[in-house]
């Protein structure tokens, strides 16, 4: 299934796309897309509506993130080989894990906003992981049970506020709209192998990003049985697990940084697109 | 005004203190305690109920966290300046924020849990700041009337999670448990200078930390202007602001951890006491 959230930012309801593309309101029968409804059972009951009894959304609506309620949305750091080897960094021997504020999640398609005083906005696209079942102290085997599907997330990032501003790398990460989450939550039995997905994202039409998640240092399992040694995850909680080789930070000769006006186009194997455009905060 | 939530995990009731130190329920007029009534108008609509005609409580209920539905709580390090002369450490040029889980909150009086493995965990008594009205791009100035009150946090820590494991600070921070809040939220207007509050820590009964606000490195205007020029900052935030010398940590001759069975006790100046007892996970 692919769900999403659509509407008005903070009144989004919930849909499927079905086999044909169309957008189908399912709030006869969820109240809203958060952990609640990501429990196995409950996807299984989403799963068995015929999609032609679900009414088609007419008009072009907003897509909201895709998970409403986020908890936490754990974001994993320099975690493709290829983009280490590009930056000179050492390979790291545990995931590097950061938070993003919550505040910071917007809709797929939302404008992103480059705060007051920035000089450095960057875009990242990583591949995000949707919990849909409690883990604690869970093993590599047992982890993709607790997963209810996978999205893109756009991890933008602000350099100066994440190296410069004597802080933890949350304050380049958790700006207001530098979160963009859907447009899909793609539930895990439509997602073959979260090992082999093909990701690419541009700029201005441009290529930037070219990657695939079979060059993750430490893979979804890995992550999610680390992370759950340290706290719950719970349903609704979001990992953005890392970002492959071709951000502006790393551009040659000089690095190379979002202005107003730019468009990101971001794309995921099987997981849709998110398209933003770019404004500075007034 | 005191204001607390009271009742089983999850299932927390809103309540006051009245001036006798009466436990009174706030049900009848808020369904809970959460950035939704912590408007100045909201809560000057509470201030003006005669809390004799509110019902008093009966019994020793459990103390839920003294804000629920917390969307972020944003976290200063090395924010004391007799803190940060103790380790050595240099003042830092803008507060340092870190994020702790919010899935890390618990009620003042709870458990904390010391996650499998851990060697280090570690105590840190911190004034909260609970953010009343939505700051983005707010003055130093201006800054206080974003408070709606104060309380205190322990920000428990474990060390070896939080140097060692190749992550950011907020691996050792958010542990479930970790995040002790309450037990009371004092409204702003019954907190004269937020800058000049006494603060100690116990650990069965052994005096460990002594502090008092007015060793702030930033101090509360300073962190909210900052921060609300990164990203907002919703009503129901909590700020911790930094912890004062006597961690575990710094003990010499060498650091002194918690231990399952240990007892924490803390205090700030007219925010009430925080009790914790320490267990191993199993």
């Amino acid at each position: 299934m692919k769900l999403v959230r659509y509407g008005e930012p903070g009144q989004e309801k919930p849909g499927l796309i079905d086999s044909a593309g169309t957008l189908r309101d399912l709030s006869a029968h969820v109240g809203d897309i958060t952990g609640a409804v990501l429990s196995d059972a409950a996807l299984e009951r989403l799963r068995a509506l015929d999609p032609a009894s679900l009414p088609a959304v007419q008009g072009n609506p907003r897509f909201g993130p895709c998970v409403g309620q986020i908890g936490k949305m754990c974001c994993i750091g320099l975690n493709y080989s290829d983009h280490a080897a590009e930056t000179g960094a050492q390979i790291p021997e545990h995931p590097i894990l950061f938070m993003k504020a919550t505040s910071a999640i917007v809709g797929p398609n939302d404008t992103v906003v480059m705060p007051r005083g920035s000089k450095a906005t960057d875009w990242e696209i990583e591949l995000g992981v949707v919990i849909g079942k409690t883990a604690k102290y869970v093993s590599e085997a047992d982890a993709l049970d607790h997963v209810a599907g996978y999205c893109i997330v756009n991890d933008v990032s602000e350099r100066d506020f994440q190296n410069k501003l004597t802080g933890q790398w949350t304050k380049g990460k958790s700006c207001d709209t530098f979160g963009p989450t859907g447009p899909w939550l793609v539930t895990r039995d439509e997602v073959a192998d979260p090992q082999n997905l093909a990701m690419a994202l541009d700029v201005n039409g441009q290529r930037r990003q070219t990657g695939n998640t079979s060059t993750m240092i430490f893979n979804v399992r890995q992550i999610i049985a680390h992370l759950s040694s340290l706290f719950t995850l719970h349903p609704g909680d979001v990992i953005a697990t890392g970002t492959p080789p071709g951000v502006g930070l790393g551009m040659k000769p000089q690095p190379v940084f979002l202005k107003a006006g730019d468009v990101m186009e971001l794309t995921i194997e099987g997981l849709g697109q998110q398209r933003q455009t770019v404004k500075a905060d007034d």
